[in-house]
C-alpha cells in the first residue's frame, strides 16, 4: 500500500459496528491500494462513543461532526447515523472536499437525496469520491448473479420476484424504537428492507423501475413506549406510543424495456412474516434461465439453466465460495463459509479502489438518489389508491 | 355402500382422466356411503370419447352432452370441459335434477356464474348438491393447515403470500393452444392457476377477500398457430397467432377484517416463472406461528410455532402422511407418499358423503362464484391503472 | 390389448392393497399388450379374505393358496404374503406353470432363495417368467438415475452412500408385531429395509457387492406384547417380549471392479432414525458428478455435473415429472406429482409387457436371491467381529 | 481488560490466516479478561513469514521457532504448523512454561500424542494451559445441539450418523499436496477430516466411542507430482507419485453404554464426494427427538420433538442467530449470518476466559489424545479385516 486513507466515523450505532469490522479486516486479506487508518468515530454521547472507539478500534472519539469534518487530517467520512442526518453530513463532508460512504438510505426524503446527488457530481469533478451503503450487493452470491445475468446466462428477464421478510415486530407487545418513527426512521418496512428488496433486484438484473404500484400498511399502530432500551428492539413500558411508519409494503414494478417488454417486478417488505429472520430473497426469471437467492443462505445461489434437455433442468444450488468467484479469492478454501459482516469488508475493498484509481465507486449517490425515488413512488401510490406512478 | 351413486362426465380432455381416477380408485380405499357407477362420458368426436371411456373406465360414450344430463339412470353430471361450456351445462343438469360436479374455474364470466351459483341454490332445496373441483382443498397437507389455522395454532392471520408459477410458456416459439385464446379460456395466467392461489389463501385462512389490486400482462403476445396438438402444449405451425389472455398477473389483496385488521395478501400468478413447474405456494404468517406449503412438495407442510422461546424455533418440515392426518388413514403408512391425483378421489369422498348425507359440499358453487367474482376485480383493476377495487 | 392375464394373489396385507392397486390402475394408464384380470385372492382368514376381495376389487376370494394355485384359469400368481412362506408358494406356483410375482425379501433364507432362483431357471426355459418386487426400482426418478449413470453422465461411480431410516420403533413402549420375530420375518430393519438400499445401489449403479463387512443390533430388546392390533404398529398389551431381530444394521461393501477400482459403499437400515419416516436415501459420487435421491421426496432427483467450470456446479433438483422421464407419459403434465403406488403400476407395466414378449423380467429370481446373499453375508460379519466377509 | 496476553505463532499456512483472525477480530467484539498481543509469527521461509506478519497483523516474524518458544514475552504458542511437527512444538512450549493452542489432529501418532496429553497434565498443575483447535465445537449451531442434547430435549441418545465429506480429490490429475504424504500429513482424510466427525459426534452427545470398526482407502493412487503450487491444490507436474494415505474412511463406532445401551455411530469421511464441498454432516437420534446439522449451512441446526402428537412433528431448521444463542449475543441481530472464521474468535474468547480464571480449557489435550486413539483403532481394524477394535 502506497498512501493512506484516514477514516473518520460519524454515528456510533449498531451499522458502525459493521463498518468498522469492514475497515479493520479487509486490509488483512485483501491488497489495497491505500491503507485505511481507523482514525476517528465521532457520536452524541461521550461516553459511548469514546467506549465505541476503543471497542471498535478508532483512534480517537469525538462529539461534534461538525468539527471531524474539518479536520485536514481526515481523507473519508463515513456515515452510519439513522436517516435524518444523513444529507447534512454528507454535504458538509463533501464541501469540505472529503470522500463519503454514506450507510443506506441515503436520505430520508428526495429533495434531500437530490441534493446529495447534486453535491456528489460537483465533488466528483474535484475527485472526491461519495458511495451509499447498500453493501448487500457484494454478497458474492449477488455479485456472481449479476455477472451470470449480465454474461446471458438467464437470457432476456422476464420477470423479477423480490421480498425483503423478517418478523421482529411480530410481537404486538414489541416496544416502540427510533425505527418506528417517522420523523427519525423517515420510512418503516418499505424504507429500510423494502430499499434493500428494491437495490438488489435492479443491481442484479442491471434494469431500472420506470413506474409503481403498491401499498404500505401499518398492522399493529400502537405499541408499549420504550423504557431504556439497547438494540433493534429494546425493552417496553407501560405508556404506548403510535406507529407513525408502515410495517409492511407490497408493491409491484415495471422495469425500463429489454427486447420490446418491460419486465414486471412483484416486491414485498414486512416485518410480519413470523420466522422470517433475515429474508431477502429474489428470483429472477429469464427465457433461457433463472436465479434464485435468499440472504438467510447467503452462501448460495440457486441457478437453472433452461437451455438444453427438459430432462436434466432443475435448479441448482451453488456453494458460492469457490476462489474463483466474486471477492473470495483472498478468503478461506471452497466451501467455507462467509458471513453478514463480509461484504463490508468487500464494500472497503470497492470504495478504496475506486478512490486510488480515480473512478467512480457504486453505488453512487445518484443510484441511492433512485431508490429514494422509487420508495416515494411506492409512497404516492399508496396514497393514491395503488395506481401506477412513475419514478422520480 | 347401501346404494349407488350413477355418473357421468361431460368433458373427455386431461381433467376427465384426473376425474376418473378419482372415481375409480375412491370407492376401493374409502368406506362410502353410496357406490358411483361410472356409466357414461360424453365428448365431442365419437372416436375419442369411445377411446376415452374404454381407458377411463367408463361403461359407456356418447356425443350429446344433452342426451346424458336428460337420462334417468343418471345422477351426478361431472362437467369437465373448458369453462366455456361449464355454464351451460351445469345449469341443465341442475334443471334435471342431478347432483353437479363441476371442474374449476366455475365459469368464464361472473354473470355465468351468478346465474349458476342462483341455481344452485335452488338445487339445494330440493336435495340437489352441487359443488365447484378446487381439488387443492384435498391435498392433506392443505386440508391440515386450515385446521391448524382454524385452531388457533399460529394466532391471528397478519399476512398472506401466495403464487402459483409455472414455466410452460416460458419458450416464446411455443404454440398456441386454447387456453392461450380469450374465448375459450376466459382468462389466462389469472383465471387458470391464480384462482387456485384464490382459493387456497381463503380455504386456508378461512378469510374472504374484499378488494384488490393488480396488473395482468401478456409477457409473449404472438406465437405460431398449433398444428396438429395434443396435451397442454402441442406442436407448432408456421403462422403465428395472437395470445389473447394474459400470462402473468401480480396482484394484492385485503381479507375481510379480523380483530380490526384486514390482513393483507400478494399475490402471483405465472407462466413465465423459469424453472417452477407446479409451484403454488402459500404462506400464511400469524401472530404466534406460521405456516407454508408448496404444491411441488405436496406431502409436506412448513410450520412454525412462534410461541415459546425464541432459542428452537424455526419452520418444521411435517410429513402430512400419519394416518391421524386427514384423509390417510385409508391410504399407506406414515412415509409414503400420496400425488396429485389422490386429491380427486378425496373429492369423491366428501362430495358422495355429502350427498349421501344431504349436506352442501363445499366449495360450492356460491365459493365458486366468490372466485369468480374477485378475478374479475383484479381485471377491473388491472384495467384501471391498478387502482383498488372491491370485489363482487 | 389382444389377450387376457388371469391373475391371483396370495396375501392379504397390507402390501396386498398396494399390489391391487396396481394390477388395478396400470391398464388405465399404459397401454398393456395383454389385459390383466383380478381373478380371485388368497388368504387365511374368510372373513378377512372376502372383505379384501370387495375392498380390492378382486372377482373371487380363496382360503387356500394351494388350491388357488392349481386353477387352470390363472396365469399369474402375485405372492404378497410374509417372507416365511415365498418360498412354498413360488415354487408350487413355478411346478404349476404360473408366472410368478414375489414380493420382496424373496425368501427368508438363502436356501429357499437359492431353490426359488432355481426353479425360475427352469421355468423360463417353457416360457414362465418370475420377478421380485423391488418396486422402488420403478419410481421414475430411481429409473433416471440408473439411466444417466449408465449414460456416463456421472462418470465412473467412486463412492456409495445408501441408507434406509424409519423411526417406528423409537417408542420403546411400542409394541411387538410379527416383524419383529425372526421367525416370521426372517431378518428386522436389515432384511425389511436394508434389503431395499441394497437393491437400489445396485439398480442404480449397475453394480454387485462382492463383500461386506458389517454390525447388526437391536436396540430395544423387549416390548410389550401385541394385544388385539392391525398394521404395522399395532396396539399393546402389558406382557412383553423378545425382539429376536435387529433393529439397526450398519455396513459397508465394496462393488465389483470399475477400472480397476472396486467402489465402496456404506450403508444403514434403522428405525429407530427419528424424525425420517421412509428415508431411503442414496448417494452416487462419480469422477465427473455425482446423483443423491430420497424417498420422501420421490419426484425429485438431485444432480451434479462437475465436468464444466466449477463456478457454477451444485446439485441441481429435478422434478422427475417430464413426459420423457421414464414411465411419466400416460400421467400427468409436468409438476404433477406421483405417489408411493405408483411403483406397482409400473411393476404391473413391465412385468406384463416381458410376459407378453416373451422376455426375462427384472428383478429376476437370481437377483433377489443375491440380495439374500448380500444379507446373509452381512449377517455373517456382524456374527463374526465386523469381518469383511464374501457375497455368495 | 486487566492484563496483556502475548500471542506467538509458530506456522504460516493456511489455518495461519484463520488463527490470526480469531486474535484480531475477538476483542472487538467480546469483553475479554485479557488482552491478546499478536506478538511474533515464525516460519520457516523468512519471506513469507515477514510477508504473513505484515498481512495477518503480527508485530514481528521469526525463522526459529525454538527462539519463539524461548522468549520471556512470549505467554502463549498458538501452534499452527502441519501435524508432524506437533508433539516437538508443543512439549517445548509446555516445557517453557507457555500455555499452548494447538491445531488439531493434536499429532500424528497416538504415542506423540500421549507425550503431549502428559506434558499438559503436568503444565496445568502449575497454572499453564493448553487446548486443541477443534473449532467446529464453537460454531454456535453446533454448541447449541450439545446444550439441547445436554438438557435432555432429545431423550436417550440412540444413533449418530457422521460424516465429513468433501471432493477436493475427484479430479484424478489433481495433484500431489502434503496432505497425500503419510510422513508430513499422518493421515489423509480419516485424519484431517475424520478427525472431526469424531470429536463431534462426541462433543455434541457427550459420550466417547469405546470401539470402532472401519475400512480405509485410497481410491486414486498416483497422482502428478505438484509443480509451483500453493493452497489446497497446487498445480501439476509431469511426473507421478503416489498418494501414501486414505481417501476415504468408512467406519462404525459404538459409544460408551447410556442406560445400558452403548449407541452405534456411523461415520465416513471422503475427498470424493463429488459436489459436497464442506459437508461435516451429523444427526443424533434420540429417544425423544432429533438433532441434524450440516456444515455447509452452519448457521442452521434442525431440530425435532418428538415428545407430542406426531400430527406436528418436523425437522424444524433453527437459524442459531439468535442473542441468547451460543457465542451471538456480541455480534449481528438475529438472523444475520456468521461464517467459518467465526469459530476462532470464539476459541479464542473460551482460551482466553479459561487462562484468565485459572481452568482448563476444553477441548484438552487428553480429549486430542483420545480423538487419535480412535483414528489408530480404525487404522488398526481396516488392517485386521474390519474387526471390532477397542479404542485406546
Amino acid at each position: 500500500m502506497s498512501g493512506k486513507l484516514r477514516v473518520a466515523m460519524i454515528g456510533a450505532g449498531f451499522m458502525g459496528a459493521a463498518h468498522s469490522q469492514g475497515w479493520r479486516v479487509a486490509p488483512h486479506f485483501f491488497d489495497l491500494p491505500l491503507e485505511p487508518q481507523m482514525q476517528v468515530i465521532a457520536g452524541r454521547t461521550p461516553g459511548a462513543v469514546a467506549k465505541a472507539a476503543r471497542k471498535w478500534g478508532w483512534a480517537e472519539s469525538a462529539t461534534d461532526w461538525r468539527e471531524v469534518v474539518a479536520r485536514d487530517d481526515i481523507d473519508l467520512i463515513d456515515i452510519v447515523t439513522p436517516g435524518d442526518s444523513h444529507a447534512e453530513i454528507a454535504l458538509a463532508a463533501l464541501e469540505a472536499g472529503k470522500h463519503v460512504l454514506c450507510e443506506k438510505p441515503l436520505a430520508n426524503s428526495v429533495e434531500e437525496a437530490e441534493a446529495m446527488a447534486a453535491a456528489a457530481v460537483r465533488a466528483a469533478a474535484i475527485g472526491i469520491r461519495s458511495m451509499v451503503g447498500f453493501t448487500y450487493r457484494r454478497v458474492p452470491a449477488v455479485t456472481y448473479a449479476r455477472e451470470l445475468i449480465a454474461s446471458g446466462r438467464i437470457g432476456t428477464v422476464r420477470q423479477v420476484r423480490a421480498a425483503y421478510r423478517q418478523d421482529w415486530l411480530r410481537d404486538e407487545n414489541g416496544p416502540m424504537t427510533w425505527r418506528l418513527e417517522k420523523e427519525r426512521a423517515g420510512s418503516g418496512a418499505l424504507g429500510d428492507i423494502g430499499a434493500h428488496a428494491i437495490d438488489l433486484a435492479e443491481f442484479i438484473t442491471g434494469l431500472r423501475l420506470d413506474r409503481v404500484t403498491g401499498t404500505l400498511d401499518t398492522i399493529v399502530r400502537e405499541r408499549p413506549l420504550l423504557g431504556e432500551g439497547v438494540g433493534l428492539s429494546g425493552t417496553a413500558s407501560h405508556e404506548r406510543g403510535t406507529v407513525t411508519v408502515d410495517d409492511v409494503a407490497v408493491f409491484a414494478g415495471r422495469f425500463e424495456p429489454v427486447d420490446g417488454y418491460s419486465p414486471i417486478g412483484s416486491f414485498e417488505a414486512t416485518r410480519f412474516a413470523t420466522g422470517r429472520k433475515n429474508a431477502l430473497t429474489i428470483e429472477v426469471s429469464g427465457s433461457r434461465g433463472a436465479i434464485a437467492f435468499d440472504l438467510e443462505r447467503l452462501n448460495e445461489l440457486e441457478l437453472i439453466d433452461a437451455s438444453g434437455s427438459e430432462l436434466d433442468q432443475g435448479f441448482r444450488r451453488i456453494l458460492v465460495t469457490e476462489a474463483q468467484h466474486p471477492y473470495l479469492a483472498p478468503w478461506w478454501p471452497a466451501g467455507h463459509m462467509l458471513g453478514y459482516e463480509h461484504g463490508f469488508s468487500h464494500q472497503v475493498v470497492d470504495l478504496v479502489t475506486a478512490i486510488a484509481e480515480g473512478t467512480d465507486p457504486h453505488p453512487s449517490f445518484a443510484e441511492g438518489l433512485h431508490v429514494q425515488q422509487v420508495l416515494a413512488a411506492v409512497e404516492e401510490s399508496s396514497d393514491h389508491e395503488g395506481r401506477w406512478t412513475s419514478v422520480g
